[in-house]
């Protein structure tokens, strides 16, 4: 069935909408495949559906060749398994919470981990039955603080999820390297360009867990690769932590006068010019920084942390969050450093000078009671310039494991290009990416708090282990879109576009649109999926549509006809080629099927 | 690819589970199809997902194939379109309402007019874009008071919804009809049995609305029929009102003693006994009974309303409630009649004779301010037996029109087999039935709230005319399988099976499994979906499992395969017919495709 423009249930729009951060959001917007319904919530036009269906259909054939099984949960879920995980707090405000009439408590999903572990209790008790993997193509829900990018990040998306049970871990291996598999060919098949990076487990929990990322420059993660083959979220990277010094030719720590050095610019240069060092001048890496934090758990009770690293390093709030959570944190503002005299800021340091001596003033040895934690290269042995918690002034010769010790490592300092690989398999580079797929070995937490449990092969009741997979479906849209897209609009590959050819009527009279329709037909007879451009509309507004709408092909029936000839246009490369009528339905087909 | 049971997520039960009310719930839980996840919500498990699936291609086929496009929206949806339809508030505590981490109102949304009616007047302007038809089938919430019968009545379940947007009410009669006609083609698909009734349109609203009614015992709704043609859901039925009589040669409204008759038939025991008329007995339809409901509405506020109606018919709720909504009635409590000294119970009547003169009790002119509405029957002219307002009294000879006026018509009174139909095509009868699907004629009501207009031919603004068209989607699932399983279990029509041909290897040895999965392989080839019965289970359970999962075909290969047979039985007549192995495939294909 061909179909036409003119009936099409579609509008281009010739302004970015106002709340489009990134090229995907502001073409499928100004396309007319998605439309804003409320904040990081879109309503699917036609052309957009088909698309997002295309994803489905890919995914689900993958999955099923993987041999799991499709079901469908609710998207509204009772309270209490999740409560039994602790995840209906830990989710903190991220979760859509909602009472129904009889006040009892619901969420609306975010992922399944307890649904699908409570289903398998429920039907399954022998290790016989083992291993199984489940997956859904469902509705989910998260209310993000900052919805935005369009589909990249919103609070209603789509989501595959699967769901592995096995009897044993190297029955999880398994089942995750089949999933692992699987996601390659999904991500082969969409087309996208994406790296697969060690990741953080996040609220989900679990041992191990890799992203599958889409290289793209507006993308919300950053990843860093090695020459080695070493790649990981960021978020993922743990530094190791050198080897410990020797410290015992350094003097005591000394107190300086470092009048208005709140910065650590202004501490180098003044430490270089008042008490330079005979062999190299002082730099920020040899200052410590003190950072504090609020840190604000999904119960909402908040307290302090400090953290402190290299100074000539920032913390990375994503590698923050990401180690600490389910809590959040955020940096003490400067009115609430009032409230704690004695957090001297620009002059914060792990130990104060009483009488000569260091004493403790950050930790939980400290007098403040402040938890206190340090970045993986402050090792015993290493010496610092520091705050000396009072101001203008610093201490140097701080030495790590001497004169403090932190109350535990946090590894969140800023990765930079450059730095080494954890493996040791090279300098590291960084990129960003947009997180398409992440895969759990969730092992036994969600068996063990929901009492998944089945008989072995011994008649002994063992807990299940399990994992868990994602595949954002309605993102993998946006990305395809946002890999593909250029300045003049949508640019699909063959194996996600809404229709294979788009036919454009130019010009007026029966006999251009009778042919384009003639050609439309004949088209839609070898199987290709058409759009008709049979509007009344001048040709230049059908050529810019074209390119917005994106589809891989496109056929101009214009004043070539005259001639016996139209004009057969690639969206991607901007190829352009004539083509006699009488074989131009066979020409496209074949680009079609290629 | 050949589904192996041993493989399949699912489990048959045997037990009914405690929840099932009608048959579908019981044997879709127990043949391992959908499982509950709260009340009212349910998970689809593979073989529940599948017939789902099913339903939906034949939906979305016909949706096509009148011109309807897809889209889809969200289900989590703003207050604000909501509130101008005023929606947000009639729709009560059937509502799912909820607060993002914001504070923002949102809802689930029961259907989707308000969003439908924003996106057309987003995109479109013109009369030349219409007619326009757009659907979804996407997952809805209504907060059910009683969420019953498994599918049948759920809190979250899958609809096809569609609206229709004309410039006139032509193109609306003419949108209308298409999805009737495509409504027709997919009951028929869907192989139901069914029956197209006038109905009230409650909180949708507009003018003139139908439902598809699945004819079954266990059916929700009640619904009549005449010889002649009329159908309507009891709801709608309209009552003509008979023509005024002449009540000149009628004496004065006079009461008499009548101890202990707070029933009805009580009371006609009694004037039969004490007042004996000479033509004929009183019978309980010359009694005027009044009865006392607490009416609430959406937005909480309670009132009383007295309904006047024959005594030989009760008020019936649902007709109540389908004429209140979206205000929700209850009768009045026993107790609550102290707080209203004003109502005697079982003596209430219109007026009250004060002096020997009768003057109003109940109704806008009467002492108590009461809300008074009468049956249609109640015509000027007809006298009535009726309450006095005192204990142990009733008045004779009560005219309507003469000695009281009601503050209206109320038609709610039950409908009973053989009642006259409205359009005089016959005496009623009377059955039962589930809503498959509402179609609606909506006119201009939501177009107004929201400002959809067009421009017409002439340049002049128009208001839109709309129509709202509703599939239950997962309810047709348990439909289907009410009005097919029997007392063994499931017994699908071919369009919706999950499998074509369930293959059951039956007894033991390799021999018989392996000519039982040759046979579903060369069925498999054949394009038949197959699910083999591979397991290590008597055959007993098999053919048991065999009969409750419900495939309209099974093959049995067991004992006759010595004698080079097979065993092809019909799940739903239970016909058994032996067939050469080397004619089985074939022999099952044909019965496929037929």
């Amino acid at each position: 069935m061909i179909t036409r423009l003119s009936q099409l249930f579609v509008r281009t729009l010739r302004e970015d909408p106002a709340d489009a951060e990134v090229p995907s959001h502001r073409w499928l917007v100004r396309a007319g495949y998605i439309r804003r319904a409320a904040p990081g919530i879109y309503s699917w036009l036609p052309l957009g559906l088909r698309v997002l269906q295309q994803v489905e259909v890919i995914v689900r054939e993958e999955m099923d060749a993987i041999g799991a099984q499709e079901v469908r949960f609710p998207a509204l879920l009772p309270r209490e398994p999740y409560e039994a995980t602790n995840r209906w707090t830990e989710y903190g405000p991220n979760l859509f919470r909602l009472k129904d009439r009889k006040g009892a408590d619901y969420l609306l999903g975010p992922t399944h981990e307890e649904m699908f572990t409570l289903l398998v209790k429920d039907l399954y008790s022998s290790y016989k039955d083992l291993p199984l993997s489940l997956y859904q193509i469902q509705t989910k829900y998260r209310d993000e603080a900052r919805p935005r990018a369009g589909l990249l990040r919103g609070r209603e998306f789509v989501m595959k999820d699967s769901y592995s049970f096995d009897v044993d871990d190297a029955g999880l291996a398994a089942s995750y390297e089949a999933h692992r598999q699987a996601y390659v060919r999904i991500f082969d098949r969409l087309g996208l360009e994406y790296v697969i990076v060690e990741a953080t487990s996040g609220a989900m929990g679990g041992s191990a867990s890799e992203e599958f990322l889409a290289v793209s420059a507006t993308g919300e993660d950053t990843f860093v690769r090695s020459p080695g083959g070493y790649a990981a979220n960021v978020e993922a990277v743990r530094v190791p932590a050198p080897a410990e010094q020797d410290a015992s030719g350094i003097g005591a720590a000394r107190p300086v006068d470092t009048p208005g050095t709140g910065t650590i610019a202004e501490l180098v240069d003044a430490a270089n010019a008042k008490f330079p060092r005979p062999d190299r001048a002082w730099t920020a890496a040899d200052t410590l920084k003190n950072v504090v934090f609020v840190v604000t758990g999904p119960d909402g009770k908040a307290e302090l942390l400090v953290v402190g690293l290299p100074g000539d390093r920032d913390v990375d709030m994503k590698r923050l969050e990401a180690a600490l959570a389910p809590a959040e944190a955020a940096p003490l503002a400067d009115d609430d450093f009032a409230a704690n005299p004695g957090l001297v800021k620009g002059y914060i340091g792990p130990v104060s000078v009483v009488d000569g001596v260091a004493v403790a003033h950050l930790g939980a040895e400290g007098p403040l009671k402040l938890r206190y934690l340090t970045d993986p290269r402050v090792v015993p042995g290493t010496a610092w310039i520091t705050g000396a918690n009072v101001v203008d002034t610093h201490l140097v010769d701080v030495v790590a494991g001497r004169d403090f010790t932190s109350d535990g490592v946090l590894d969140v300092a800023e990765i930079r290009d450059g730095d080494p690989a954890p493996d040791g398999s090279g300098p590291l580079s960084l990129a960003r990416g947009v997180e398409m797929g992440h895969i759990f070995q969730l092992g036994r937490k969600y068996a063990e708090a929901l009492g998944l449990k089945v008989l072995d092969a011994n008649g002994k009741l063992v807990t299940v282990t399990m994992g868990s997979y994602g595949v954002g479906v309605s993102r993998a849209v946006a990305a395809v879109a946002e890999a593909t897209c250029d300045e003049r609009g949508l640019a699909w590959p063959r194996a996600l576009a809404p229709f294979d050819v788009q036919v454009l009527a130019t010009g007026k009279g029966d006999e251009i649109l009778d042919a384009a329709t003639t050609l439309a037909e004949e088209l839609d007879a070898r199987g290709v999926r058409v759009l008709l451009d049979d509007r009344k509309a001048s040709p230049g507004v059908k050529f810019a549509d074209a390119e917005i709408m994106g589809m891989p092909t496109s056929v101009v029936v214009g004043r070539g006809l005259a001639d016996g000839v139209v004009e057969v246009r690639d969206r991607a490369t901007g190829e352009r080629v004539e083509v006699p009528v009488a074989e131009a339905a066979d020409h496209v087909a074949a680009l079609v099927r290629t």
